[in-house]
Order: structure tokens, then C-alpha cells, then sequence
């Protein structure tokens, strides 16, 4: 199978290119539920190799459904977790933290930010190459 | 490929087999994220070929993301809907529903439960076989 294939076999959308200076390398959204009835918002996020989000944190949280792929995620100060398909991270409010796809392989996963009243992501600095390269992403 | 290489292909666990009177067939689930702090849950559920729940409500609404094979969701008083790996379906609060398999395919999805704070599922009666029938499940 190559990488191609595998990137084929998640089930959920790629959707659109993202452009933001809050993502390195290529990274591409689909929105899966926007509806605020429901008080949280599910996109599906794909990353190219060696792409991830600068540092950020969520004040109402934010849980990470992995799809596929092989990627990475940090908080502040502790180590990096490297994550495939079926992980599931449960990203309290409040915690700086950053993910992405590893240098060489894809990654996917859904994303479900919760309690949307309490305010969008908050940005911070960028992970570095150094950061990135500590991660064993 | 095979109805079970299909289910080995799905990303997300099985799980346990669900003993509860409000399901028809047999179904799995393994729950994904039950901490509170998020304000809901998620389960990855997995109906049998022909498996369905009973008519029920969610007093804080619910979302289901197909994962794989082949199913069914029903409104009360709408036509059913059919499911493949990739659809979501919004089901805001309150509304009576039901979901499940097709009669001769496994099927599986996400079900992430929201505002969990209002409340656990209200279960009705079960899906009769002619109501079954008639969703062309």
C-alpha cells in the first residue's frame, strides 16, 4: 500500500487547504458539524508530512479522533505522544499544546472542540524545528 | 474484500457487546471519552447485519460520523435516510430516532453525545419489523 492508498482509505473528507500563519507545511480542513445547537464544532484535520499547528490552547477543550496516518502531539513541557490511527486525546481547556503529521508519513484526525461558548483557539509562537525534531516526530 | 476485512478496516475499537433490552441483534461499543470535563461523551458503536436500537431521544443531542459499512437513521414521521462510511448525522434535541444496520451489512459509527448535562437517553419502544422493512434498510 503505498502512501497515496492510505491517505485515500480514511473515510472522512480532506476538505480545503488551510491558510493560516498558525500551520506549518500544508494542512487541509474539512468542517464537519458547525451548528452551535449542539455547543461543540467537528472538523476533519489533514496534515502533510513534517506540517503541524503552531502552539495553542482551547478554552472550552478540544478531543482528537486519530484517523490515519502517523503523527504527533505535545503539551507544554512534557513529552511528545506519538499517535496512529484509533487514538484518542482528550486535550483539556487551557493547555498549551501543539500536533502534527511526522516528517516522512501523513496524518489525520478528527477534531472536536468543545464548550465553543467559552471562545476559540488561542495562538501562540510557532513550534520550532528544534521543538519539532525533540518531539521523535 | 470480505464483510470482515471491511470491519477490520474500520480505525476505531469494537469493544463490548451491549446487553440492554433497547437493542435489537447485537451491538458493541467502546467508549471512547467519558470524562465530564468536555461537557460529552463518545462511543464508537458497531451494529450485526440487521441490529438496530429502539426509538429514543437525546435531551442534549447527539452526533453520529459513519465509520464503515452499510445503515440506517430515522426521524419519527421521515423517511429513513441511508448510511456509508463518511456521513454524519446531526440529530438535534429531543427528536425521536432510531438507528442500525442494514439487513445483510455490519455498520458502524462514532456517537458523540453533547450537553450531557441534560440528561441520558430516553428510550422508547422498540422498531418494529415492519417499521425496519419500510426504511429500506
Amino acid at each position: 500500500m503505498t502512501k497515496s492508498d492510505e491517505l485515500a482509505s480514511v473515510v472522512f473528507p480532506r476538505g480545503s487547504e488551510i491558510a493560516s500563519n498558525n500551520f506549518a507545511g500544508k494542512v487541509w480542513l474539512a468542517r464537519l458539524v458547525t451548528d452551535g445547537v449542539f455547543g461543540c464544532m467537528i472538523g476533519h484535520v489533514t496534515f502533510a508530512p513534517g506540517a503541524r499547528n503552531s502552539w495553542h490552547r482551547h478554552p472550552g477543550g478540544q478531543i482528537l479522533l486519530v484517523t490515519g496516518g502517523s503523527g504527533c502531539y505535545q503539551e507544554r513541557g512534557q513529552p511528545a505522544r506519538m499517535l496512529q490511527a484509533g487514538d484518542v486525546v482528550e486535550i483539556s481547556p487551557g493547555v498549551e499544546h501543539w500536533h502534527g503529521a511526522t516528517p516522512d508519513c501523513w496524518f489525520s484526525h478528527l477534531a472536536i472542540s468543545t464548550h465553543i461558548d467559552r471562545g476559540e483557539a488561542q495562538w501562540l509562537e510557532p513550534v520550532t524545528d528544534q521543538e519539532y525534531g525533540r518531539s521523535g516526530g
